[in-house]
C-alpha cells in the first residue's frame, strides 16, 4: 500500500523546479516499478531548449490502456522569504501540506499511484494502467509531453483513456472537472508611422490613433456568446508601449500585446484573418507577430467525464462541474491521440507563496482515483 | 559699427549651454555700453532651478520704448561626435556660419545689435530702444523673461512694441514671420483597474479598453476648423505605455500622455474641462495631470507687423506670412504686456547637429532691422 500523503511529501522534497528534475522521476520510478510497471525514461533535448527528462511506465500490456498524466516540474519558489515554511520541507501542520508543488501536481500523482496499489492489492485486472509524466510543463513544454506522444505512437503504445491531474478544483475538492480548454492566441502588434514634433503633425505620421482605431475595433467585438461547454471567447490587451520620454515629440511606432482565450466557435486561423483585416481595414503599415498555444478542444461528456462525475460524486457528495475554464495544460497535446478529461485538486494556492493542500483533500483524492479505476477496470461503482 | 556676421561668431564662442551664460551677455553688455545703452543684469534664482543671468539694457528715456526680445542661451550640442565643425568655434565656409546658436537665435542678436548701431550712426533717435535677453529659454523659463518683466513693471519700465528674434522662417529669410502662437497643453492620463490572469478576466479589471475608449473618443473629435490665424486645434498622443511583460496577466494600471496645441478659439479652461467630462463618461478611476504652457495668443495684424512686413518685403522681396504656427516662445509671457511680433533667422538646423546660418542671412536680417528701426524711428520706408 502506498500512504499518498507520504509519497506526496517524498515527492516534494526533490526541489525540480523546471527543468531540474532533483530526483523526482528516480522517486516516481523506484515506486512503480515496484508496483510491477515497466519504466521507460523518455529525455529529450533541442538546440535553444532545456534538456528534460520524462518517464513512461505502463503495467499490462492488454488494451484497454488507461492513462493518467502529469508532471513533476514545479514553477520557482518566487519571494522565497515570504513562505511560512521551507518550500521543499514537505511540512504538515493542522492540516494543511504545504510546499512547492503540493497542488500543482504531486499530490495527484501521489494519490494516482495510491489509487493503483489499492486497486492491485484486489488483484490483477484486464488492459493496462500507464503514467505519462513529464518534466517539462511549466517550462517551454517542448522536450515533454509532445515528444512523449510521438514516442509513444512510434513505438505502438496506444493510450485509450487519458486523465491529466492538474488541479482543476477552484476552491473546494469535487466541484470541477475539465473536460476540454480553451485556446489561446498571443499577439503582438507594432503600428509604425513617422516621428516628428507635436507643432508640426502634417510632417509627421503618429501611429498611435492607428493603434488606438484597431485595438478599439478588436476590444468593441463580441467574437461570440460561448455555448453549452465554453464561455465566450474573450480578448485580453495586456499591454501598450511607446515608451516616448519627450512631451513634444510625435513617436515612430507604437506596439500592443494581446491575448485571445477562444472557445470551439473560433479556429486559429480564422482570428488571425479577423486581426489582419481590422489593421488592413485601418490601414498603414503594421508588423504583426501571432502566435498560438493550440486549439480549442472538447472531450464530449461520455465515458471519461461519466468516471470522473460518478467517482467524485460518490466519494465528496458533490456532483462536479464539467468545465472548459482556466488556462492550457498538456490535455491540449493529448486530445489529439485519445479522449482526455482532467481533475485533481484545488488550485487556490497553485503557483503562489505557500502553496499547499489539505491533506484530507489528498486522502480523498485518492478515493476518488480508487473509484475511478475500480470503475473502469471491475465495473464496479 | 557692428558687423553682425562677426558679433554673431563672438557670441557663439561663448558656450552657453542653458542655464550656462559662459560670458555671452558680458560680450553683448560691452557692445551694447559702447553704443551708450544703460545695461542692467538681471540675474533670478529660485529653489529647485538653475540659477541664471540675464540682460535689460535701455538706449534714451523717452516713450516710445522699442524692444528687442531674445535669449543668449543654447541647447546642448547633442551628439557632439556628428558636428563637423568645432560647434563653439563660430566657422564659417562656403558661405556658412555654423554653430550651436547660429539660427536660434545668437545670429538675431547680433544683427539687431548691427541695426542699431547703423540707426545711431545717422544720430540720435525719440524714443528708446531696448533689449530683454534671458539666459533661460531653452532651460525651464522660470528665472528668465518672466520675472524680467515682472521687474520692469516694477521699475517704471514700459515696453511699447517687442520684436522677439527667434528664427521663424521654415527654409527662406522672409517667407513667415509669428503674430501669435498656439497654446499647448500637456495631459498625462493614468487609467486604474485590478491585475488577474488572462483565462479569468471577471476576477480582474483591465485598464486598457477604458484607456483605449477614452484616446478614441479624444482623438476622434475635431476641435476646431481653425481661423484667419490659426490652424485647427490638434491633439497628438505622444505616448502610451504599460510596461506589462507577461502575455497571461491583466495590468492594473494604463498611462498615457497627449499634447493638445491649441488656438485662441480654446481655452486652457474649456479642455481640461473636456478631457475630465472624457473621462468621466467612460467611468472608471483615473488620474490625470494637465499642465499648460500658456493660452493661446494673437497680436493682430497693426503696427508691428506692418513694420515687419514692410521691411522683410523691401530687402528680400518676398511678402512674409504672418503665421502662428510652431513651438512656443518667450512671445508668449511679453504679449501680456504690449504687442509682440516674431522675425528672425531660417529655422531649418536649430536644435540640430550642424545648426548654421547662411553668412548673407545674417547681414540681410542686420538690413531687415535696420529698416524696421528707421520705419519706426523715422518715418522712413
Ligand atoms: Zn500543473
Ligand atoms: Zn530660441
Amino acid at each position: 500500500m502506498v500512504n499518498p500523503v507520504e509519497f506526496t511529501r517524498d515527492l516534494i522534497r526533490c526541489p525540480s523546479v523546471t527543468p531540474a528534475d532533483a530526483g523526482a522521476l528516480d522517486v516516481l520510478e523506484q515506486k512503480l516499478t515496484a508496483l510491477g510497471f515497466t519504466c521507460t525514461r523518455l529525455p529529450f533535448s533541442e538546440p535553444g531548449t532545456p534538456d528534460v527528462d520524462n518517464l513512461y511506465a505502463r503495467l499490462g500490456t492488454d488494451a484497454p490502456n488507461f492513462c493518467f498524466a502529469g508532471h513533476t516540474d514545479v514553477v520557482p519558489v518566487g519571494a522565497a522569504a515570504d513562505w511560512s515554511v521551507d518550500p521543499f520541507a514537505g511540512e504538515v501542520n493542522d492540516g494543511w501540506l504545504t510546499g512547492r508543488g503540493a497542488a500543482d501536481m504531486k499530490g495527484a500523482i501521489a494519490a494516482f499511484v495510491a489509487a493503483v496499489s489499492r486497486l492491485l492489492d484486489d488483484g490483477e485486472v484486464k488492459g493496462s494502467i500507464s503514467f505519462l509524466i513529464t518534466g517539462d510543463e511549466e517550462g517551454p513544454a517542448i522536450n515533454g509531453t509532445i515528444k512523449m506522444l510521438q514516442w509513444l505512437e512510434d513505438n505502438g503504445e496506444k493510450l485509450d483513456y487519458c486523465l491529466v491531474g492538474e488541479p482543476t478544483n477552484p476552491t473546494t475538492l469535487g466541484e470541477m472537472a475539465k473536460i476540454g480548454r480553451r485556446g489561446s492566441l498571443n499577439t503582438r502588434l507594432v503600428v509604425k508611422g513617422t516621428q516628428g514634433h507635436v507643432a508640426y503633425p502634417h510632417l509627421a505620421d503618429n501611429p498611435i490613433p492607428r493603434l488606438i482605431e484597431i485595438l478599439h475595433r478588436l476590444t468593441g467585438k463580441k467574437l461570440d456568446d460561448g455555448n453549452d461547454h465554453f464561455q465566450p471567447s474573450n480578448l485580453e490587451v495586456v499591454t501598450i508601449d511607446v515608451g516616448n520620454e519627450a512631451s513634444n515629440v510625435i513617436p515612430a511606432e507604437a506596439e500592443a500585446r494581446f491575448n485571445i482565450r477562444f472557445n470551439n466557435e473560433q479556429s486559429i486561423d480564422g482570428l488571425k484573418d479577423w486581426i489582419r483585416s481590422v489593421c488592413d481595414a485601418v490601414g498603414g503599415e503594421v508588423e504583426l507577430e501571432m502566435k498560438a498555444s493550440g486549439d480549442a478542444f472538447l472531450t464530449p461528456p461520455g465515458v471519461l467525464s461519466d468516471l470522473i462525475t460518478g467517482a467524485v460524486e460518490k466519494v465528496t457528495g458533490i456532483r462536479p462541474e464539467l468545465s472548459t475554464t482556466g488556462g492550457t495544460s498538456d490535455a491540449r497535446f493529448i486530445k489529439d491521440y485519445c479522449p482526455v478529461s482532467e481533475f485533481g485538486l484545488v488550485s487556490q494556492t497553485m503557483h503562489k507563496v505557500d502553496e499547499r493542500v489539505r491533506v484530507e483533500d489528498i486522502e480523498q483524492l485518492a478515493d476518488i482515483y480508487t473509484e475511478i479505476l475500480n470503475r473502469f477496470f471491475r465495473n464496479q461503482g
